[in-house]
């Protein structure tokens, strides 16, 4: 299934005793539709306020019900802040996390000095002005193959922190408003927010974007920038086919 | 002042006892700010649900913060879900609502199968496949001086229902995503909801666009359409200069 909220008033994505997430939320919703005692697996697990466009989950059911129906059926079952987009069927060894080959995650700036109140759940508010073709050339650095330590959280316990970047586009959908769009075949505990927070300290022309290489070089959280708020990060897509260069959406 | 807010979690504009309402909110914190007793009056009183981009408020100060930077303290001060754009002096004698010379309004329809989780809290669910061409000739019959007596809520005590409407234009800002913007010298209680009602029973092909001159003229509630809820409405902005043909927010 491909889900979609509005990560403000969930506790992320896994399942906690006594919080509102998005795991849990479907699973009794899901649970008590079917009878069945569900277990849902979602691609990635994002954190408390982190949205979500395209996040794939699957679940294992006996369920009558087809397959076409499950959106609507869902959509008024669910809360008004989470939906399902499209049902899938997929062999029983389908794996909606492992087998996933790449993501795409969008980090969006709202730059104005007051924000705009209608997309403020979706953005995270930054009144500075941001140097767009130097956050695109720091970003140009972190595409490819690298060692991703230093935008890692230092909490992480993963041991291998290489991973592939195909493309981190900088663009402005709006006059002052700037978002980070960040494909690769996997993330390190808040990379992407790591990432956001040290190319806008490149935007702000508080680094350069040839310092780029040097810190990933360091393997070093603390010569990255800041762990940027949750609220502007979205889980846009999950891809199950090899990444092809030509795909449009990478950029860079 | 200029002043927008989400009137999703609002029981409206206007000031009640034990209820979280815009004027209430606003009255509070420059109460608290300021050290005086401000009473707020704005240029139109939004019900429970309804959004404004564009609301107009006046209100009297003693106060030497200067006037620029009213809108960073009081982004500090408000809520999330409200905001002040922008503020201006004007003379004792200015008065939000009785001196507004146009106001816009802007009805938003998702008729998407799945609503999109992101723009839920401002657009009005509504699963069916308009007729877009139906719809702007229904609406160019509303343009004009009328008697807006079947398009105001019945329990209306007004007696003088006649408005000009400068402009209904419907437009679909996204596929899927219908726009009813309506442009006016007045709008009755109830007024932008019912029409964007009546404008939908056109466009599902219940009602023909020919049908609108003769609801008009039987100035009766019960001929109209249905009013729709409050979520897809928006108050875009008030004019304090007299309305000129040639501006092109308006359309047809």
């Amino acid at each position: 299934m491909t889900v979609a909220y509005d990560g403000t008033d969930f506790f992320g994505f896994q399942r906690q005793p006594w919080q509102r997430t998005v795991q849990g939320t479907l699973e009794e919703t899901l649970s008590r539709i079917t009878g069945e005692n569900v277990t849902v697996t979602g691609a990635g697990r994002t954190d408390a306020g982190v949205h979500a466009r395209g996040q794939v989950i699957h679940w294992e059911t006996n369920s009558p019900i087809p397959l076409e129906r499950w959106p609507v059926i869902l959509d008024r079952a669910l809360p008004r802040d989470l939906t399902v987009l499209d049902t899938e069927e997929v062999p029983l060894d389908f794996h909606a996390r492992k087998d996933a080959c790449w993501k795409q995650y969008c980090y969006t700036l709202d730059t104005h000095k007051i924000p705009d109140v209608f997309t403020r759940r979706f953005r995270t508010h930054l009144p500075v002005l941001l140097d767009i073709d130097r956050m695109k050339e720091a970003g140009s650095h972190l595409v490819g193959t690298h060692d991703f330590t230093s935008f890692s959280s230092a909490k992480s316990p993963v041991t291998d922190r290489v991973r592939t970047l195909y493309g981190c586009r900088i663009t402005e959908p709006e006059d002052g408003v700037v978002a980070i769009t960040v494909t690769g075949n996997g993330f390190l505990y808040n990379m992407v927010r790591i990432i956001a927070g040290t190319l806008v300290q490149v935007g702000k022309g508080e680094l350069s974007p040839a310092a780029i290489p040097e810190i990933l070089e360091a393997k070093d959280r603390g010569r990255a920038g800041k762990t940027l708020p949750p609220e502007g990060l979205v889980m846009v897509k999950v891809c199950y086919t090899p990444w092809k260069e030509e795909t449009s959406e990478a950029g860079s």
